[in-house]
């Protein structure tokens, strides 16, 4: 059974720095290409915290260090920026691992935009924080521009970016050209350089930061994927997790997953957008599958032995 | 005659910084789209000096500040960065333009690699200055490490990579696959990422940088392109450039030019290796045309009433 896979690929599987990128993507173009070399198609998506949090860091010494020829650099631009990095490392050890195993296949990185609306209630509640650590005096200017920006923990303050829902993707129509065309194409990093459509329909790059696995749903659904694959760092959804009575699943109805989602189950920012992804692609039409594991037990999970799977009812 | 056009565009076309660029950008994309209006279709290679630039001072800057956590930064990768970020703001300019103009077309954005020989005698002669400037001491630390460093006129030292030829587009079947969906695609940004192939066939990235007219001929000999256009600051080429009998010249045949150039009519760096670019190109193949010109009178140029063409003998 040759399937439409898109997987979403988290942090662990890039690392926190050059270096660790670099031997990071290494280990995870390996399961990648096994389920490639089984015959599935797949298409990546990825996650960019640290990368963009590195570029942001850079462009904020850059500008302190010579303000009068760089201005403050747009959190979209740091992220189109973090998808020329992290795609660059990212496709040259799938490709590395296709040429080891003879496989014939161009692997391609897509500067890729996501849509989000303007009116989402995210924008009303910034959560998300951005970029490095302030002073107080700092923080002061920010605040007086405008921005959000929160003290943390005794840490310090920090910007304070939304995290709305993604709605639409603009490079859509090139991802599917590549795919027909037997292709594996990186998309999607970072979720996406989040823009807004303006009235007269065009594109405004906006400070917000897209939850990677919402947009690899969304874009699992519009390329008629069967199958999204949502990796992390544990094998299994675990409720009760980490309490005596902890139960590893092997499998959740929406239904099942919805209950233990209002149970308060699922850890915001972790566990919890994983589970939301996996029910609203599941929900999204007959036939489709989320499965959340491990990027090292991505092909078992396909096979139905390990992993959580997310089903329609 | 509708024409399969490569543009090489150049430093002008972009700034030289964020909010040059932005700016820079939407003057671009006009006269690039009345090309795309005329039913011409369009691959934009682009330059990144500039851009480079200012992201390996910005990498730099945060190296210094934290040279624990991270390492410097490969000129590879921060011409992968540059790539995202002129991609994402050229792309949107295009996009906006055709929006305005009503012509459905996608446009996209490719991350490049563009192979070079290690055996180029480019790289045992390095010339083109890179990155900030340095004090001697900074200079000498480079210089133990095997860098080439040189001092430049009194302004501190720099270091300076090779420029070799290119001889490969690892991601054209990419550009190809695009192309002939119709789409847009803009490739090959700085000259593309610099890779070197290992015995082993992997691609190692190296600190060069390729020249955007050479990798932009390339890419027009790749795609079976009938011309390219490569776009620069003055309206023709001329011989005796600046002298009392400056001459501006409508058409070079190929001998023509290498007479010419053979003659250091042309200045390297600036008009001779567009003049290089240009001679490879129209001698490649039949029908081959190359145009060197403003980018406002790209379309008067391609219907041959101004810019320099070099056509084969």
């Amino acid at each position: 059974m040759k399937k439409r896979i898109v997987i979403a690929l988290g942090g662990n599987a890039l690392g926190n720095n050059l270096e660790e990128q670099y031997l990071a993507v290494r280990n995870t173009a390996g399961p990648i290409v096994d389920l490639i070399e089984a015959g599935h198609q797949v298409v990546i998506a990825h996650g960019n915290g640290p990368q963009v949090g590195m570029i942001q860091n850079a462009m904020t010494a850059l500008h302190k260090q010579n303000p009068e020829k760089y201005g403050e650099c747009p959190l979209a631009v740091c992220g189109a920026m973090s998808q020329g990095y992290i795609g660059y490392d990212l496709q040259n050890a799938l490709r590395e691992v296709l040429l080891e195993r003879g496989i014939q296949k161009p692997v391609t990185t897509l500067i890729t935009q996501v849509e989000v609306d303007l009116a989402d209630p995210a924008f009303q509640n910034p959560t998300k924080p951005i970029g490095s650590f302030m002073t107080k005096e700092e923080a002061e200017i920010l605040q007086a521009r405008g921005e959000n920006v929160v003290e943390d923990a005794g840490r310090g303050y920090r910007r304070v970016v939304a995290s709305p829902r993604p709605i639409g993707i603009v490079e859509l129509e090139s991802v599917k050209t590549l795919m027909d065309a037997g292709q594996i194409v990186i998309t999607c990093g970072g979720g996406g350089i989040p823009v807004a459509k303006q009235e007269n329909g065009k594109l405004m790059g906006v400070p917000a930061v897209i939850d990677k696995d919402f947009a690899a749903e969304l874009l699992a659904e519009l390329v008629d994927a069967d199958m999204l694959i949502i990796l992390t760092a544990v094998e299994k959804v675990a409720i009760r997790f980490r309490q005596p009575d902890e139960q590893w699943l092997s499998e959740m109805t929406i239904g099942e997953a919805e209950k233990h989602i209002a149970a308060g189950e699922f850890a915001p920012g972790s566990m919890l957008p994983k589970v939301q992804a996996a029910v609203r692609f599941a929900g999204s039409g007959k036939g489709r599958t989320a499965l959340i594991t491990l990027l090292e037990k991505a092909a078992e999970g396909i096979s139905g032995q390990t992993g959580t799977r997310v089903v329609g009812e």
